[in-house]
């Protein structure tokens, strides 16, 4: 099995209040990821909080989960930043640290060309010198990745993954199939969406990029699991578990649900970087609904 | 006349290969817009980079400017940032290096709600202290202002005035007369999209926040001061002279050229950053065509 395949769970980066990320408690996120058997941790992406986070904040971060999971479960770190400098930067960092692989996502401000983005991918990965997966979040970077520019870019050295946003049309078998015959054999295509991951990995997606994996690893990676081997009615019965937490992950976007399920478990307090705001608290009840049928493990685990 | 009207000319900031600034150009690009007479100068925004500048890079280019412009021609300075803590930061930065007034876009990664970017207004405005306009550019930020939203912010203390863009239907009056029926009376409201500058400027708006002023000052203000005399004529004509300009920005965006035409400008070498790409050589040629009708003053001055 490669790195970007099965469940990567993507922890909150935890800060104070002047931003500074409080190692202990990523290390505690990061410990519960590693005891569940995921398959990696995608530490510093969208729900990280990467993209709000200083270059030296994201540096100290990266150091404080390598003492935590190297040796244990592989790291993968996302570089991404709105300058191929810094881009680049962060990537050599990332070796540097022991990091396993990294996630780069397009994050723009003047909207990008093709070209640009080619140019960027080109320079990171040549930079990192790890094995790289493009991160495609048009919701956040605002960058549309064509099936062309995906298989120009899998012709780079160290670029052999890709996260693809859910799939507008639900028809993640066509999608992966029309990547497939544009990209190499071993190149892996996963998703991102979490409440699209269960169709998404009974359609043959290698990996999911999991959001809520970051602090409930077990469920998810018992979804995960059921739905690798072909497991449909198992998957459905775990995905059902997680259905409310999803309507509120699409209601309110993942980030800012991530932060109130971390003060439901008892994390708190801890809030989302300004100006992103906290869920306000007439929804935690529905929070704490959200997460009942995913605390007990025997309301969501296989049934024998 | 306050602050935020008239032409607003937006200068480039120049930086080295490693994305330090270099003020002495940045300060002969000032002298020209305040030689010719700019109502304001607006300092890092989109076409300043300042998306792609660490703070420290910022805050040493605002003393550039200041240094060469202050008591001269008013100083407008961007201090969108991706936290609030950041803008925040830049914004009493601003107001002690001695910057009149404040601009202030809604940078995003996670899509924001309008109330994240109303808390984040009002806690940058009152951090600044200083008169403060809202950048509304959903091309580069990704967020759209609703009417209800910028009448709301604009009860604020310091929020003054708007940046539009380009009014979508052409319909700036309509748009005006809308935001002014829902704004306080001495509520600025202005425009960029260069190529939209005469109707805007025709239609009443307040002002121009012009790129390609911040390289070719004189053009720009006599279109300003043309259509604020109501001279639809004379706009026209000397809009006439900008054509193949907003053709080649409509194309490949206007930050992207305005590079170009500092390097034809003799001001080279003088690149993007990177992931940003410069124009291909083969269009430089055309950069050089659009410049000649701008270059000699007596094919677009007033003819007496």
């Amino acid at each position: 099995m490669t790195l970007f395949t099965g469940l990567s769970a993507f922890p909150l980066t935890p800060t104070d209040d002047e931003g500074q990320p409080k190692p202990e408690l990523l290390q505690h996120f990061l410990e519960q990821i590693v005891t569940a058997g995921a398959d990696s941790i995608g530490l510093l992406g969208s729900t990280g909080g990467y993209a709000y986070l200083t270059p030296e904040a994201r540096k100290r971060t990266l150091r404080a989960a390598v003492e935590c999971a190297a040796g244990r479960t592989p790291l993968i770190v996302g570089v991404g930043a709105l300058t191929t400098d810094l881009a680049e930067d962060l990537a050599r960092d990332a070796r540097e640290a022991g990091a396993d692989g990294l996630l780069l996502a397009p994050m723009s401000y003047q909207p990008l060309t093709d070209e640009e983005v080619f140019r960027h991918f080109e320079a990171v990965a040549a930079a990192g010198g790890l094995p790289l997966c493009i991160y495609n979040n048009p919701g956040t970077t605002k960058f549309t990745f064509s099936p062309d520019l995906i298989a120009r870019l899998a012709e780079l050295p160290n670029v052999i993954a890709v996260k693809m946003p859910l799939a507008a049309d639900g028809d993640y078998a066509g999608e992966m199939r029309r990547l497939r015959a544009m990209t190499p054999e071993d190149f892996a295509i996963g998703y991102s969406g979490d409440w699209g991951a269960k169709h998404a990995l009974l359609a043959g997606g290698a990996c999911w990029y999991s959001v809520v994996a970051g602090l409930l690893p077990e469920p998810a990676l018992a979804l995960t699991r059921a739905a690798q081997a072909g497991n449909a009615a198992e998957a459905e019965r775990i995905d059902h578990a997680f259905a409310p937490l999803w309507a509120l992950f699409r209601e309110f976007g993942s980030f800012r649900v991530m932060f109130a399920i971390a003060e439901s478990l008892g994390f708190g307090p801890i809030t989302p970087p300004r100006p992103i705001l906290a869920l306000e608290p007439a929804y935690r009840e529905r929070v704490e609904l959200a997460l009942r049928p995913l605390l007990d493990k025997n309301l969501w685990s296989q049934r024998v």
